[in-house]
């Protein structure tokens, strides 16, 4: 039995990030969960049009996404509650740069890409930053066998409908696998 | 200490769906979970130019985003490893339409949106499409007090490095609240 809920967005859980842009020549980051993944070396970034970050990922044509771990909610939660016009978020973190020079990323996240961006969606409320990953550093523990094992990274889950943080929970199957069976019957 | 992986893109975990859309006027579904949220009203799925699904959301104007719960997880993967060229994916789900008429949805996902195309960007090797959720269908069991649970809807989560399925854990904070504690100290 189907209920409609009204036109409610309900594409969650999504990674919460850190996403890094130089605004006025200082690194500023901002807690955001609406991302994704545009193609197999894009991401892309939806921020409402009002935030302090646009300005420098459209100067710059540069930014981050860092990945929180579950053990910087609340840092991670903070990015998300205020301004960089009014504070120094920059101030909690460690920043480094990489080899596009104008994209700061955060040491303490176990997970940084750096991003070009390659176009801008303008929608009627939110710009839409879509950037290739030219560089990606993480923490040596949370690899296995050279991998990025996310039950080591310990990823923010955000869902908006009910305004909260979850965490990962077990890996239960394959990809491109688990499924097989079902061809074989065809 | 940072290691460089290369430019591997780590925005994961993403959550899988079945998105549907009618191409040559038969219902197809196709698993992805290269996805994202631009805007609070608006959804975006990074699809390679090669897929099938393309021409119909490109015809339509019209597609949907089916949420599957762990409990169909063989499904799931079946729809993303054979095409709507080759098989009839539509034939293993009981599909249903809502008032954009051409968008189909399947009735045994918990969360349904259907959703219209606002537009399209075109990148190197894949289409990206950013599409309005026009209105949500839910399983009234997924339900508490009114709000989408993701605790009950179970769904898959993506993590393209290791090709595997998650599941998810448990919620342990309140957004734009838990970091409320650090706003006050400065």
């Amino acid at each position: 039995m189907k209920t409609k809920i009204g036109a409610k967005n309900c594409l969650y859980p999504l990674p919460t990030v850190l996403v890094g842009a130089n605004v006025n020549k200082k690194p500023n980051y901002i807690a955001i969960a609406h991302v994704g993944i545009t193609s197999l070396g894009s991401v892309c970034l939806g921020l409402g049009k009002a935030h302090y970050t646009n300005a420098g990922i459209k100067k710059n044509k540069t930014f981050s996404v860092n990945t929180p771990s579950v053990r910087m909610v609340k840092e991670t939660d903070y990015c998300g509650l205020v301004s960089g016009k009014s504070a120094d978020k920059a101030a909690l973190f460690n920043t480094f740069y990489g080899k596009l020079k104008t994209a700061p990323m955060i040491e303490e996240c176990p997970i940084n890409m750096e991003c070009k961006l390659i176009t801008t969606v303008d929608l009627a409320n939110s710009e839409v930053f879509i950037g290739e990953v030219t560089a990606t550093y993480c923490d040596e523990t949370i690899l296995t066998d050279g991998v990025v094992d996310f039950g080591k990274v310990q990823p923010i889950l955000f869902v908006m409908n009910d305004r909260s943080y979850w965490k990962l929970g077990e890996r239960f199957a394959k990809a491109w696998d688990v499924g097989r069976e079902l061809v074989q019957k065809k």
